[in-house]
């Protein structure tokens, strides 16, 4: 008898944890990614804001998986599954699955509004984050060069929507990144003059986070200049800049924090998705119907202890990784399936700026210094890989000294 | 009476030097150049082939020039320039000098066959280098997933065109990656079957150097096995690989290392320009006729003490920025001017490989171990930047220990 196969799409937090685990089961497992790279999104804002090189939070999947031999990887973009056949498509072939596991994430999402994205564009790809970075260090260098008071202004008016963990990290990076690391840099403008801005549609940011937070989160924003509109949501995105309710801000740079909707998934099975595009998975993570199809982390709506869905979350997905693979090495023994999966949250954390942060541990709750090093810590060591660890703790080390930024290069396209 | 405007176009080695330089003098200094960054060139070859991040060989040039309070930088795209009214032109704007300094370097050229460059690509710029490192990478992800042993073989086949530094160093790193940092990567292929090809129309690699330099590098590439073809030109490259006279050598990955041609200013300048389109200038570096203006580093052919053209290298710019400043600063204190330029040689080097390299000081010459480390010491410490440095260094010594490439990113492009 041949050896069982199973599928993974995508190499994100889920994906790897249930490969991961997998490895030296008995079982042929093939992992799938549009990209030869695993990303740790959580820091994927520093390489936007100039802070971090991609190759800093990104490892080969190849190499996190080498030692793993029954483990291949496939470098190629799912088009489609056919779930009578058992067969995952991708453009130039099919491969034949005997469970599937979907782990293919989410992308941001304009809701209704996709003709923002050329002018507000998302954070969740390295090519996006590398296209950020050249838009705001050349919002710069146009103001530098600017032939009026107006155009001077509007290049240096930065505009965040969206107040969750992102936009609030993009926030308060831009605002160091002008008071701080380029403070000295020009001769016609003085950077200090930036005005970044954060809009809100709801009352608060960190809404997932305790008030208490929410409100020290607000006040070290403040501290670093950063304005927080609130309460009201964003009508229109233009070169010009962006509408909120009648109010128009002037801008140049426009960054989309405001909401994600999960991968194409739903589609692909055929099945019903949730208000932002999610697979509703029963308590073992599988599409109901299809013990053969589980569907894990950003793309996945599976209830949380409260009844409602959990949110998009590294720790979710690398839990749910982990549960699969504990569910298929039970099938693959033949022994008892391990209870429903519960999701065990140890915290959540959001970082400002320099110094600043706030962390929600449930038992335990901190903003400040503290949390600021906790933040570190806790991101240091979940990074893949010691070079990865040692290379990004130096260059944060480098820029906590120095006041510098180390990855400040346009990159791309030619300016002009 | 207002201050002496000197513009410098382009921020190299050439035009930083002079512009460090002239930090500080009784004169108004533009640096213009088209990238925010001065790129680390010599070690460009490494971001192609997956060592080092594009930010570890590049700085802001603004963060260069920041204590430099005379000093501007301008981003923007040199068009031309109006020798009668002594201004440079810009895509969008003027920009009036007393004193020019054209420093614009090289670029790689195709000598009649430009129609050879979508399929040979050559190293020049960061996006080259990304680019290079995506076709690389995707060569060897393409293999594993042939359905043919002819493509398989010919994905696994690079042919770098040259036999000059670049495309020594380009031809042993390549071959490091396939036999040391890919080894366990794949599960179809064995990276080891990689046929790496260096391609030289003369009748040694590196001729600059001494025979037995040439000869001990050639031994170290046929030890990384590197198959080295002397003698023969190319005659054509296309889209299945690269003809040398009359033979064919599949390849999917061609990289052209075979000559360079200096960018335009001998145009802007409207002046005769020698074979590899260089601007002749006087022993002071300036144009014949024309005291205000200077052309440095490698758009510049100056006569060396042979009387040949000295060549396109890192010392010999950096040595003619710091004597334009030279010559600036006396001519605007009014005192005598210094001697005709002369490069001081303190010798060249070029690096294979893993514990491989040669070094040419003239009075001594070194291959292995020992010019290795070399090498390393002293493009460490040219390297601008602590961060840099420090960040190289240590990634540079965690691929020695571990065998492993740091940055193997396949960015800028979906696959597929």
């Amino acid at each position: 008898m041949t050896r069982p196969r199973i599928v993974i799409v995508g190499a994100g937090f889920g994906g790897l944890s249930a490969a991961h685990a997998l490895g030296g089961a008995d079982a042929d497992v093939t992992v799938i990614d549009r990209r030869n790279y695993h990303l740790f999104q959580p820091l994927l804002y520093q390489v936007a804001t100039a802070g971090l090189s991609p190759a800093q939070i990104a490892s080969p999947i190849r190499a996190i998986l080498r030692r793993a031999a029954n483990v291949r990887v496939v470098l190629g973009k799912v088009t489609g599954v056919d779930k009578e056949r058992r067969v995952v498509r991708l453009d130039d072939r099919e491969i034949p699955y005997d469970t599937l596991v979907l782990a293919t994430g989410a992308r941001h999402a304009y809701f209704g509004h996709d003709e923002w994205e050329s002018v507000a564009p998302g954070l969740k790809k390295i090519d996006d984050a590398t296209a950020i970075r050249r838009r705001i260090l050349t919002a710069f260098e146009n103001a530098e060069s600017a032939e009026t008071p107006e155009a001077r202004r509007r290049f240096l008016a930065f505009v965040v929507i969206g107040g969750g963990p992102t936009g609030v990290e993009m926030a308060g990076s831009i605002a160091e990144l002008a008071h701080v690391a380029l403070r000295h840099d020009f001769r016609t403008i003085d950077p200090r003059e930036a005005r970044v801005m954060l809009v809100e549609a709801g009352s608060r940011v960190l809404a997932a986070f305790p008030p208490a937070l929410s409100t020290a989160a607000q006040a070290a924003l403040q501290r670093l200049h950063v304005e927080v509109r609130f309460g009201t949501p964003v009508s229109n995105c233009d070169e010009s800049g962006v509408t909120i309710g009648d109010e128009h801000l002037p801008a140049a740079t426009i960054i989309w924090a405001a909401g994600v909707a999960a991968s194409a998934a739903a589609h692909w099975l055929g099945v019903d998705k949730d208000r932002i595009g999610r697979v509703p998975v029963g308590p073992d993570l599988t599409v109901p119907g299809h013990p053969e199809i589980f569907v894990i982390g950003d793309t996945a709506s599976a209830a949380g202890k409260d009844g409602k869905p959990l949110p998009g979350l590294a720790p979710v997905a690398k839990q749910q990784g982990a549960y699969v693979a504990r569910v298929l090495r039970a099938r693959l023994a033949g022994k008892p399936l391990p209870p429903p999966f519960r999701y065990r949250d140890y915290g959540t954390m959001a970082t400002i700026g320099r110094r600043s942060a706030v962390a929600d541990f449930g038992w335990l709750r901190l903003d400040g210094t503290l949390a600021w090093l906790m933040w570190g810590l806790i991101h240091i060591s979940f990074l893949i890989g010691f070079r990865n660890r040692a290379v990004v703790m130096l260059e944060w080390i480098w820029s906590y000294v120095t006041f510098q930024s180390g990855a400040r290069l346009i990159t791309g396209s030619e300016p002009n």
